[in-house]
């Protein structure tokens, strides 16, 4: 399932490489991270004089080439891959953000999003300061740029007074002159870790798995409230925030992760086969077939089979290639509708009792037209199947998924539910399921589940950025 | 795995829409066909009076935008998606190709390659006829514009004339002022089908699956040797070239198309599964778990797990956003190799002996680092079975996968190919395994896993194009 | 006077350089001919091997940097600056044309227009070649293909064939694997001339100012009717069609080569200077001050100054920095104008009586607005001198300047069009003194003002070209 | 004589228009202004919600279009031209520069250099205020975002506090959210002026001359240390800052501003005529004719030629055409030096004894090869005469012509300077002789002949700005 390019569940990176550049392996890392956020990529660095950058629009192998990547000179450097958002894409709406302070370049690359945003932002407009951009990245960036006292080193100590102020969610790599710093909100509602490069060096990254692309190995996960600083000589962590109940975000095993990404000790594909085990016991199916919505279902349906002693199958082909297409079909185009994306598979489907497994449903645009789809390839019964609780809140932690009214398990009841996509049957998996499949029954975010946030949300209506254009 | 950019399999697709613009539905066609090319993509249409054209290099969404499809007028329109050869990608190489004669607009797409093309272009350059590019279809196009007698329809006559003096493989749509023809070969190397569109007209396209996206439905093949018109008043089938022994790529089955394609009246996917199947009799293993390489075998795998009563499980994860990427990595990320490309996963193959299916092996380069990486995420043994039988000989039809030299299975003996990659023990699917899951022993070209050519060729080097440059 | 981007005398270089790159003095010499135009630029050359070229729309400095410079190898170069026509700027118009050929690499640059184009195009349509444009010089390249007998150099044989069948005006350039050829048509209309390089090596141009920006002195005008071959060893010159009645077209005096172009031995400048001062004598002004069109008048202004005693100044201003803007003037600001180009001088203008002088006017739309301008800035009385005749009839040479109806001297008489401008007094420059001033009464082609065409034309409208788009 | 590409000397245009787009006749504005700076071009505008805008490198006419000018909404406007200074060109730095602020909008677009901006930025920088650019004018805008106190219009009083703490040139056109500024320093060393839309409305422009082009009729100048709002109401002059000693920049009069702009009452045609005149009566020389350098010259040379009572005429051809071409020539080519921007004309040269009239010399290097090229086109003697004194000294408001060492008559006598060049003879305008052609002997600025600066400046190295890089 998609959450259809809302959410704004960023990617980050950042290197420290004595004696070669820091660019690359920072460039490899937003590779292997670029299923978090393909609308915009950049990467800043240092070489202790000056800072470069490079950012553009699109994915991270199409903003950068060796022309580019090469002036990013030094042995610091620090990488985001952006994610699709409402509005229109513009540049000055990808990051790192860079500006020069009295204590030289400041970059920051942020994963998630700042509940009280629009408040900081008001208050620095009013101290004076200008905003190029209406971002919750630009408000942390100004923050860290005012003065603080209290810390040997003056950046510890501004890091400081953002985990006072901020409220939200927010895994950061800073650029500065002499080090980076990688550090999560005292909830670690996103992810970060730290690895030790193979070359000499330290790397952080969102996942675990884009440390292998930077060639490195896994160290340690960022303590939610703890900072920590790289440089040439080594890093060493700050515990910067007093601890707060842990939240780490429920929907990074559910879908956003990548499968082979290890959070807090689980390996994201084990979780998902788990997913979809415990959904087999707690709604089987009377069925000959097991299918997922590829790609990212088919870890959930193969955990499904497997509990349920059915037949797994590739029902659905997905289309490699799909890309952002903004050819409008005609009339007599339009009816072809979800099938540039998938296509179904007669051989698997007809007249069989199918299972559709999916990770999740949001919004339920897509459950529709995929129940069609597999009805017309000769499938005699679909009974879906969805291997989390259903989304009846919104996200204000950075997964953007949409409003309360866009939420389809916020407006109707199960059974509306289900003749809306047409399904047969269709079940979800309980919150305790999913708790079971996850491991633990503490330490998550799961507010768009159970409706409980960690902390407290004013769902206002963010301030609407008044600047328009590139440059 | 993959053929590594060497083969030329092209996708062709053209639409005959009276009353509204052909180019729309022939950009669905080369959308859903982007899997046969992708280094380049063009669109020629005609509206009666002039024609036009727009082509570009990338895929069909990178190339084609409303500004400058909606110029591409008329109810007639082919297409063209090009595969990725050897030697400098050039615009001049992308097709349609298109000239004016004096019957008016000829436009050709191309899938195949002609055998005698050689001889062919010397002739045609000995006639004062100059050539714009060093390809076989620019042959055809010179070949076809010359004037011929003996048809009512004087495109007939050419095409006849062309059945007679090419050899090799052909699939062609071709533009005209009033009409468009899709024809194939007398051997039919290359599958090409048309289609009824929902909105009124006719449809052609390289495989069955695209004519869904292209808003039509399945009517039938063209014969090998046979040419269909169509125009705004439907179609008409000639049969210009007498029949000649058979010849479908069995490598279309194999890997190439698409997997709800169907091709000869057998869904691809369903054989695929067969062929997993048959492996699975033929070269069992002792083991614990199947593991498909993703995504072109993973129906091999599905099948031979299913036959050997083991658990099929998802060992390794493809990056979804891998593309060209033209930043080379340092030497302490060069170790990082194939991890760009796929990432196993500890769950599924710790202290497990793994089957690894893989469609085919050419080369030989991507197994071994696969084999690799499953040991180095803890893989106790690993069977790599191969789902067709050894690649020992070239192809000159179109899928110009590799010289003699460079097919890992002509060089070496199957007990050298399973050291060098590295496997604890090594299958492929017999030759007569093969043809059983396919579910026919006659009609098919094999010539690269038997050398039996089904015409005469001549591996001669290919005449250099001597023109250089854009423009 | 402007002609308003709708004649076609564009300008060719070439280049036969040992022991280095000869596409770098093309390069210069295409900078130094950018006023014969700026639409689009392009170079071929050859190694010896193979052919390189590099096209591209706009000018010479816009389409080339290093990058694109430097693959066009080896020691023999053509290039071609073209002229903004009516109709779609497109690239598959720019020139050099390049193909294959029986005997290797065929590029073509023409400076001219072929008046039996359509009759030629067509018989080679006939004859079953394909074209992939409407151009004239693709006419002239696919005659070039052809086989053709009689000579010790098979493509002095193909030149004296198309100096026997073309009519009309080409002043051209050909490149061949081996050599490069500089050819005039018999009539001589367009200029061209040959130039020693040096640093060893000859050069060929439109026009003798562009010889010492290739780093060449000059050498020789090619006379008309003859082709010089220029290899690596030196050059020769081959008389190939017989004599015909001279006609250097007497518009490249008035106005459209450089002023420091020597044609026919005499400095262009020079006689624009007399053009001025015949002018002075046949029709005197009681005036102030006298006053040019910028900059293409200033010559023939000075020219009448000088003449008449009277000072000449400065009184309009022209923006050096204007190019294409494609934005459309509100309607407020419509009323602007010809300010855009211009300005004028208050402080020269006010309470005088001007003579204004211009070069030439065609259509006419000029002259109106300049003449207000002056008023509005305070001229008393403006009295427009032309230094030359009025134009009443097209070109079919190759200034393609405008249709019959289009010429406001084939539509008003002198009366009417001083009316039509707005000025006090009016008045052309006789046939007699053009001539006088030119300093010669023979051989050269002014049918634009007298109607006497050289040839027989038939003004026939140009064959449709039917293909549309790029690539 | 072309100063080399190292001026700072912007221009700037704004715009209030009731009732239709501000954006456009800006655009037109910037087009009149191009030979201020063809760097990089930009338009911000304001609908009284949002701000919006667009920016680019190169000349505005490339920069704009309709598709990137029309989003450009609203009645309030306001653009900016830059020239290139050292350094790299970077997008960062084209203006206007815009910030959201407490008030809403802010945009700067600046004409000019402040002499304490290192200082001002520090102390910026030092309050907690990041910057994104080394820029002068965003210290400027970051001044003006810190709230101040004292007037009845917030943006007033922060202009007031502005003008008390910036020392140099500094002619501003700012846009808000309600109404544009348009302020000159209280020197008034850089030109402004306001003029009346005749579609309604009022413009701002730096010169006179691009009013017209505007749409407008000038109005007044605004006053050194006053401020004009503008809003759709109609406009209100401010006196801000107590007067200073005026101190307009006299190099504008010889060199920089268009010749038909007005400046403090007098036109510069007509100044640059009498600084020729002047030169004529000081500096007479026994010769033929007299020739000016193409364009900037042309007017001086008149005035010369016409109070020596010789003939003047046009001996250097310039190319109209010459632009940035990043073509290196090889060593054969490299002889050709200057021959790519000037021509000369033997007609008038040859044998004749020529007064060449250059408007200044700053760094030498153009004389010289301008001298050379008149005698090889056959000059027996050429006497140079430049039109205004000396230029000794740098400048520090905003010509930044070049460093104290670059300055050719810092470092030489006028013998040796003759000398280098390599003319017969070698005057200068004497500093009272360009008093008297300007018509006034208070209110200019002319430190660059006089070193007499108008406020103490520190020839401090500027404060290297660390961050490198686009977006």
């Amino acid at each position: 399932m998609r959450l259809g390019g809302m959410h704004e569940a960023c990617g980050v990176a950042g290197a420290v490489t004595p004696g070669r550049q820091a660019a690359r392996p920072v460039f490899f890392g937003l590779f292997a991270l670029q299923h978090r956020g393909q609308e915009a990529a950049g990467i800043a660095s240092s070489d202790g004089r000056a800072a470069y950058i490079h950012k553009g629009l699109g994915r991270v192998a199409q903003v950068f080439d060796e022309d580019n990547l090469r002036p990013l000179a030094g042995e610091l450097a620090i990488g985001h891959n952006r994610y699709s958002t409402t509005g229109a894409t513009q540049l000055r709406n990808a990051q790192p953000h860079l500006v020069e302070t009295v204590l030289g370049p400041l970059a920051v690359a942020h994963n998630g999003n700042l509940t009280n945003a629009r408040a900081l932002r008001r208050e620095l407009l009013e101290a004076g300061i200008g905003f190029s951009s209406g971002s919750d990245t630009e408000v942390i960036l100004r923050l860290l740029a005012l003065p603080a006292e209290g810390s040997e080193d003056p950046w510890i100590a501004r890091i400081g007074r953002l985990m006072a102020r901020a409220e939200g969610a927010y895994a950061l790599v800073l650029l500065t002159r002499e080090a980076i710093y990688a550090l999560r909100d005292p909830w670690g509602f996103r992810p970060l870790v730290v690895g030790e490069l193979e070359g000499g060096g330290w790397a952080a990254a969102s996942e675990s798995s884009a440390l292998a692309t930077m060639g490195a190995r896994p160290a340690f996960e960022v303590e939610p409230g703890s900072v920590v600083r790289i440089d040439r000589e080594g890093y060493r962590v700050h515990e910067v925030a007093a601890g707060r109940p842990r939240a780490l975000c429920v929907f990074e095993y559910v879908y956003f992760a990548r499968p082979d990404t290890v959070l807090a000790g689980r390996e994201v594909h084990a979780v998902r086969r788990r997913l979809g085990a415990e959904l087999a016991r707690e709604a089987p199916a009377d069925a000959d077939v097991v299918v997922g919505v590829p790609d990212s279902a088919t870890a959930h349906a193969l955990g499904y089979a497997e509990a349920a002693g059915l037949p797994f199958a590739e029902g659905l082909i997905k289309n490699r290639y799909i890309g952002r297409t903004f050819i409008e079909p005609d009339d007599a185009l339009r009816k072809t509708g979800v099938r540039l994306k998938y296509t179904p598979l007669a051989s698997v489907l007809a007249d069989r009792r199918v299972v559709l497994v999916d990770d999740s449903i949001v919004r339920g645009n897509t459950a529709g037209p995929l129940v069609r789809l597999l009805r017309e390839a000769g499938a005699r019964e679909v009974h879906l199947r969805v291997a989390s609780p259903p989304v009846r809140h919104p996200c204000f932690m950075g997964l953007d998924m949409a409003t309360h009214d866009e939420l389809i398990a916020h407006r109707l009841e199960l059974e509306a539910i289900r003749a809306h996509v047409g399904a047969d049957s269709l079940a979800y998996l309980s919150h305790a399921g999913m708790l079971r499949a996850v491991g633990t029954r503490t330490g998550l975010c799961d507010a768009c589940f159970s409706g409980r946030y960690p902390l407290a949300v004013e769902p206002a209506a963010p301030e609407e950025d008044a600047l328009v254009g590139e440059g």
